[in-house]
């Protein structure tokens, strides 16, 4: 775990629980698997999505940690399934400043190791929630993460795709978890209805902040902040809202450049990263991402008074910063 | 659905209800993986798991048949997924006479149509089994599947491979799953404990033979009468109980062609593949899954009398004399 949670030393005390949890969680008898999975699980992750379930759940009068530590983990489980199979899918070298499973072992030890995760998920959510109906809303989730990817990778190289089809893209593979993390943590803890359901609502709309901010630093980052190759999105076809923003501008600057589609090369590329920053797509995206953030900040406001809700809000706020 | 179940109309009626369940389960807003999802479905699999289960669920006294055909179709969905995950890893370009879907849309869609069919393979099961045992013992099938697979990549070209190591990796990639079948539905069916317990038993046995039986066909049959490509198992360092059988009669005669390891030429294998039958490794082979199957069928004999059991003698009977 990162440094990142210095500042609030319950949270970052659970998230060691729940750091603990996964790897004992994934000892498997396939000691390269184990290992890269465990390295991956600690490679400075922020375990953001554990710590706002966790948060959530500090709102509400149950506390039964054990449990709220392995919903918290399965969160997590699911992310690093799904960042697995990403990886596959963008053959992308990188992901956390390491290199990736896919490109360590192969394509085909990531598909298996992926798969595995995506059943130890299962395993701690049958473990800990047997009979609720959170359970077909994991299901549900991890449904629309992967219809979300498989939406993104189906608009590839659409020079039509609107901002829409970009929110639609995102809200499932992104926004989706952050939704199921809040929501299932409020719920968990033990949380009044109204409180659960403002929770969902705020993770949905830290989520697609969260995802705009990403998207907008492949146009802003080097690769050293950032520990992901630059702009390998753009390359693959997936066109991101600083750049569907640019060209709605502009689209005559920049169409010439897309036309080329995965033939474009890496001059071109950085030609077109300077005309998004120049026709104000950065600037337009991040009052977008701001939109949302602020939206849930209205909500967090309307959260029972606790310690746990001003951390919410301070996160909420810092993702507004972020460099990396 | 194959016409493999002509003489038995009513497993026939129920399996064709499997269908049409998979079928409306397999709608995506992604209408390309939707038909070739539809496609693989309808191509002709026999559907065993589903019947074997659907059979066993006639011997006990809880015939809702609505939750059955879910059940049943579950686990043709997490074959399903694991055959098109199998497929990317032995890049194999058939699966039951069609092209595979990572030979025709490439690895990253495979990668996710299979987690979508594992994700849906969880809905049917939340939607009707939540609460009970049986979904850990779904989740448990589901990681024993993968952790063979994974044994089995893991022992790729490994000369020193053993027939117990042989024996474990197709305990995990097959017996497993209907070992679960058999099981879950002498459970779901309401049949008694004791029953339910032979089922198990039956179903791993009958799961061994058929894999076994499986491997012997990659030695004896040719790529039109089998539907895949044959051998290619050997090329990829995929040792089977047929060669490990002849291997330990001679290894002097074996050896020198499998140190070539992935180098080795077509004929090579195809000379391998004449020694594995002249030192008796088929024989030898199919001696076991024998035995496997007796044990299944002096179970069966203790199974309370029905229609439903002769048909499972029977179809146990089949499983020694086919050909692909």
């Amino acid at each position: 775990m990162t440094t990142y949670w210095n500042n609030y030393p319950t949270i970052q005390n659970k998230l060691q629980a729940v750091c603990s949890f996964l790897e004992a969680e994934l000892r498997l008898n396939n000691p390269t698997i184990q290992n890269t999975l465990i390295e991956l699980a600690q490679s400075g992750g922020k375990l953001l999505r554990p710590a706002f379930c966790l948060l959530f759940a500090e709102l509400g009068s149950n506390q039964k940690q054990s449990d709220l530590i392995k919903v918290a983990a399965s969160l997590e489980m699911l992310h690093m399934a799904t960042l697995i199979h990403d990886d596959i899918i963008d053959d992308s070298p990188l992901r956390r400043g390491n290199i990736t499973i896919q490109s360590k072992y192969g394509k085909d030890v990531a598909v298996y190791t992926g798969d595995v995760l995506f059943t130890k998920f299962f395993e701690v959510l049958i473990s800990v929630m047997n009979g609720s109906e959170y359970l077909a809303y994991n299901a549900q989730t991890m449904k629309r993460i992967l219809l979300g990817e498989l939406n993104q990778m189906t608009i590839r190289f659409k020079l039509d795709e609107t901002i829409d089809d970009y929110l639609r893209s995102i809200k499932g593979k992104t926004a989706e978890l952050f939704w199921l993390a809040c929501k299932e943590g409020a719920y968990f803890g033990g949380c009044d209805t109204k409180t659960v359901r403002l929770a969902g609502r705020i993770g949905r709309n830290i989520g697609l902040a969260f995802q705009i901010y990403d998207d907008i630093l492949d146009y802003t980052a080097d690769s050293s902040e950032l520990k992901k190759p630059v702009l390998e999105d753009l390359g693959q076809g997936i066109y991101t809202l600083p750049l569907l923003l640019a060209k709605q501008k502009a689209p005559e600057k920049l169409l010439p450049y897309l036309n080329k589609k995965a033939a474009i090369t890496p001059e071109e590329i950085a030609e077109v990263a300077k005309l998004v920053v120049q026709l104000g797509g950065v600037t337009q995206a991040k009052q977008m991402a701001q939109a949302f953030t602020q939206k849930a900040l209205k909500d967090i406001e309307a959260l029972p008074a606790s310690p746990a809700k001003e951390i919410i809000q301070t996160l909420t706020l810092q993702l507004l910063q972020r460099h990396y």
